[in-house]
């Protein structure tokens, strides 16, 4: 399954957050997170997030596309990720 | 065509780019929007959007789906959009 993770997280948990989203999926934003993922990974990934979220401040949005060729995506501007991909 | 758009912005041109996004789609988390828009009013979007970016800092993308149903959402936290249906 493809999915599409964006984050809305108060400063001080943000580390936290990104640290953990990037061990399941490829950041392409700010708060942007995309990528092939299992069923278990990503309920594994939700869990792990809700220990760090604080529920009444913070938002996780996650999209889910059985298939990647079913979404398409356009960038425009500056591509945020391309540092990442190296480190 | 349903579309998933995520901005990251410079702070000074954040306000503008707010206002333009919420002339088109749903605005469902702090720079995360969604909704139905057609191909034209898109491609409308965009021009007006790449008025506003300066491209070598600023990134705007854009998930495109041909269904709505294609993709599942699921928001964990809080809900950021309640007040911006009401206001």
């Amino acid at each position: 399954m493809y999915v599409i993770l964006v984050y809305d997280i108060e400063e001080k948990r943000v580390a936290k957050m990104l640290k953990l989203c990037r061990r399941y999926l490829n950041w392409i934003q700010n708060s942007v997170f995309e990528g092939e993922i299992t069923d278990v990974k990503l309920k594994e990934l939700i869990h792990e997030a809700r220990k760090i979220m604080d529920k009444e401040a913070d938002s996780l949005i996650v999209f889910k596309s059985r298939q990647a060729k079913w979404l398409e995506k356009m960038v425009i501007g500056k591509e945020k990720n391309e540092l990442d991909n190296i480190l």
